[in-house]
């Protein structure tokens, strides 16, 4: 589909086909093309949690305000995004960090100087590690809504959940933030998309000071 | 351009062509294309400072470790998150409520519950209001990421800056957080396109606990 086309067309829906489900290999597919979403040195601190489940994704409901979309959705995905996605103890740094050496982008010598230059940008507060996860997972997200409008899907992002209620129904651990959860499937035809809310204009978004 | 060929043709360049420029009418293009992004209650807790003038952008590369690309790319953008636009005192909020009650969304004796409502998921901590900001403006970003390669444009995305440092040069007032600087321009076709760095599979992204 054509890059526009699919950006114009996104909106948050309030209404899936619960008969029409999302095969897991085209949810793959979704994923795959998300994937490619860039992240602060490359280190990819997102994280899905998969619902397919009815019972799963009403333990879910309950702790999202009852929304009936999160079960009506064939999919709804728990996103999670790490804080510690940064630090020495992940397995994905020292991963990515193989994978850059791999690449000739980076040096066994820079090891030391790598991991401080983790700290230092991404370390020094509660803040600044929940700062890191949110905004790169938020980038993976986006790519994520995107990904799945291009193949016919619709979604719904939402925020509307108990972040401590969802981590014990799930036994999430303490590290990760969950900035959104996200309903996946067809829209239902039977009733009509919504027209598109009002957005700040170009003139509203730049700014001077 | 189809989606596909725009999602997987994105890099994050270094090298940009610094003697063509992109029209303040392609810039808004972008942007407004990006706009269409969704939000928290549709706040939109983005805003952007674009540079284009010479000593701009050497005052944000001298904050930003020195990066080339911020003065080479024809267009630097400064990109703010609102950790505060949630909150009553923002405009923003304001004009939202009011064009929700336009649409029929929200009637006038709602406004204490939707205040409520924003203050207890987005107002109970620095971190959650750290979170709100960064993710939604982190859609943003990305959307503005695909947006500009949809019309032949390249980008990058940094956060190796001091954001003390950007906010004193800048003047920018406090309550934005400063997710990252995003520069903006045509690839430099006598450098080669990097391969795509490597990236988690589908099995890597998603977990059970």
């Amino acid at each position: 589909m054509d890059f526009f086309d699919v950006i114009s067309s996104r909106r948050a829906v309030n209404h899936f086909d619960s008969h029409r489900d999302v095969p897991d290999a085209l949810l793959r597919q979704v994923v795959e093309m998300a994937a490619s979403t860039p992240s602060s040195f490359n280190l990819q601190p997102w994280s899905l949690m998969v619902l397919r489940e009815k019972e799963e994704k009403l333990r879910l409901q309950k702790e999202a305000m009852g929304q009936a979309k999160v079960s009506e959705a064939p999919v709804t995905l728990i996103v999670l995004a790490d804080t510690r996605g940064w630090a020495d103890e992940c397995p994905f740094v020292e991963r990515n960090f193989s994978e850059m050496m791999k690449a000739g982008a980076m040096k066994e010598s820079q090891r030391g100087w790598f991991s401080k230059a983790r700290t230092n940008l991404y370390g020094t507060s509660d803040a600044s590690q929940v700062a890191f996860a949110t905004k790169n997972t938020g980038f993976f997200a986006m790519a994520l809504m995107l990904s799945a409008r291009s193949v016919g899907l619709h979604t719904h992002p939402m925020d509307g959940f108990s972040m401590e209620g969802v981590k014990k129904a799930f036994h999430i651990p303490d590290h990760y933030w969950i900035p959104l959860l996200l309903s996946v499937g067809y829209f239902n035809d039977e009733k009509e998309l919504a027209e598109p809310k009002w957005r700040k204009t170009y003139d509203d978004i730049v700014v001077r000071f």
